[in-house]
């Protein structure tokens, strides 16, 4: 099984890549503490083509040195937006159709294995701060919750495994529609 | 939808983790640089409780300061051993019945959406060194390959996403044996 080269990978340029059908999936990440997470967000979700990024709080914006450390180059691709209060993100959100989950641990959530995205509806999956995760008020206010089921001594994914985990979620299913 | 509390979250022990059924994966690390994608590894191993870790090359191994700032405490639960040569890994596993599959972008893999692991089963994953992936030879001696679709500008996700993403799909298929 030959490795293929760089050049063998179909990769898009960042003008394409800007023109391009993208899966419909929007992420928001509130209160994130860590570039690097930030940085390996955009670089996932520059993999599996999403449409935008939104980053609330303390999380920190590209240009910067450490986000670009992780996502390198990624950060140019993929759309992002700065918003202060993730609450009104959300609300924005559904009000233009998206549905909006947050991936966090609580009652009633659905388990990440017993989602199935429906074929024409738009998402966008909110994660939180690397401690406290989606505050409780930013979860009161989304259509659900997304849980990825955990079995060990912790019970704390890293936020930028959680979310690549999500978003292949959300991409395996809509994987002919951006082929 | 409250938010759970730690203690509401069903977490074992070290010592009950390492007692437990465990998934049925090995994750094979191949000269990985950063003791952060390691302790972020060991991290997603403890969620998933996989089986076992397999550390080579320059991949760094616990106890260390840096892999414990993503591991988190994580590297104490899971197991873990060194081994010089993946090479030799891989056909030590082979002939103790593992699938071995590296995950690597190469010609024929089979991509992971397509991917449905056999049921009673065994399976070790290889990935690779940040820059260079799974060396050709490691590649050779694998059983096959697995790929994550990628439709961006770089066609590089981190490796502790990639085993995370990978490490979810072996998981999500055997979800009811380990709960």
């Amino acid at each position: 099984m030959r490795k293929l080269n760089v050049f063998e990978m179909n990769r898009i340029s960042i003008d394409e890549f800007k023109k391009s059908k993208k899966n419909p999936l929007v992420v928001v990440l509130d209160n994130v503490r860590s570039m690097y997470n930030v940085g390996s967000v955009f670089r996932t979700a520059d993999a599996f083509r999403i449409e935008s990024i939104y980053l609330c709080g303390i999380t920190s914006c590209p240009p910067h040195p450490e986000i670009h450390k992780t996502a390198l180059g990624a950060e140019k691709a993929v759309e992002w937006k700065y918003y202060k209060e993730a609450l009104e993100v959300v609300k924005t959100l559904q009000q233009q159709g998206y549905e909006v989950l947050a991936v966090e641990q609580v009652e009633g959530s659905t388990s990440l294995q017993d989602f199935a995205p429906a074929e024409n509806k738009k998402y966008a999956i909110v994660l939180g701060n690397e401690v406290k995760g989606v505050c409780q008020e930013v979860v009161d206010n989304c259509d659900g919750c997304l849980e990825i089921p955990q079995f060990g001594t912790k019970h704390s994914l890293n936020v930028s495994t959680t979310a690549g985990i999500v978003m292949w979620e959300m991409t395996r299913y809509k994987l002919s529609p951006i082929k």
